[in-house]
């Protein structure tokens, strides 16, 4: 993957977190392919299917008073041919989550087709950092 | 996608599901790509990148005798030329969590290349249905 490819990724991925913090649906309309099937994952929610439920969840939270902007931080970019996965940390509200979206080029753009965020412990409760195997601390996934 | 290549991915994701359930670490080794980056975030966990630490990761859980089974349930697959998404329910030990796969086609067989589970609330707790829209309920993320 190039500098340039992985640029243009990153783009993409700030401006979906740019269409969040401006409320703006119109640009968070557009970020989401109309040419695949796309499914999005909200934390503590059941997965969401197809375009019409996935527009509807970000309207929901958009238009929602209540809800606060996503600041976005340490990407990571992993990208195979057309499709593209960038991983990073969204910080909501003082709450820290950990979050997969993934990109399809399509007509020379990225859009996205999938999104999942799930909580990450604060830093002082993780324990054994993701460099060293978790074999000797024993944790499980429960 | 045709429904033969939807069942070779849905084959794939079974594997891993096997290969955890059986702590069958060669097996888990082989799922996971050997020749494109890969990342994992189990629930919980910040993201851990590269094949070292990932298969370090798995090696910690399969190895950890309090570590329960995974039933795997509720698969939807999105396929996009060589790249394939998995979401999928995960009941451990009684938590449910929802999981999103990514698999690439190597060689003429679907590799791992992510994994992201993430706690989901029980149907008791999860309120609107994801079939209806999220602005009714005035729902956050946080």
């Amino acid at each position: 993957m190039s500098d340039e490819e992985r640029q243009t990724v990153l783009e993409a991925n700030r401006a979906f977190y740019r269409a969040f913090a401006q409320r703006d649906l119109a640009t968070m309309e557009g970020l989401w392919s109309r040419q695949s099937p796309i499914a999005c994952i909200h934390p503590g929610w059941p997965p969401i299917f197809g375009r019409e439920a996935v527009i509807a969840s970000w309207r929901g939270l958009l238009g929602n008073p209540a809800q606060g902007a996503i600041v976005c931080s340490e990407e990571r970019v992993l990208v195979n041919g057309t499709t593209a996965i960038v991983i990073c940390n969204e910080s909501v509200v003082g709450a820290l989550m950990v979050a997969t979206n993934i990109f399809l080029r399509e007509d020379g753009a990225w859009r996205m087709i999938h999104h999942q965020a799930g909580p990450m412990p604060p830093a002082s409760e993780r324990g054994k950092s993701s460099s060293q195997p978790a074999g000797s601390d024993k944790r499980t996934l429960h």
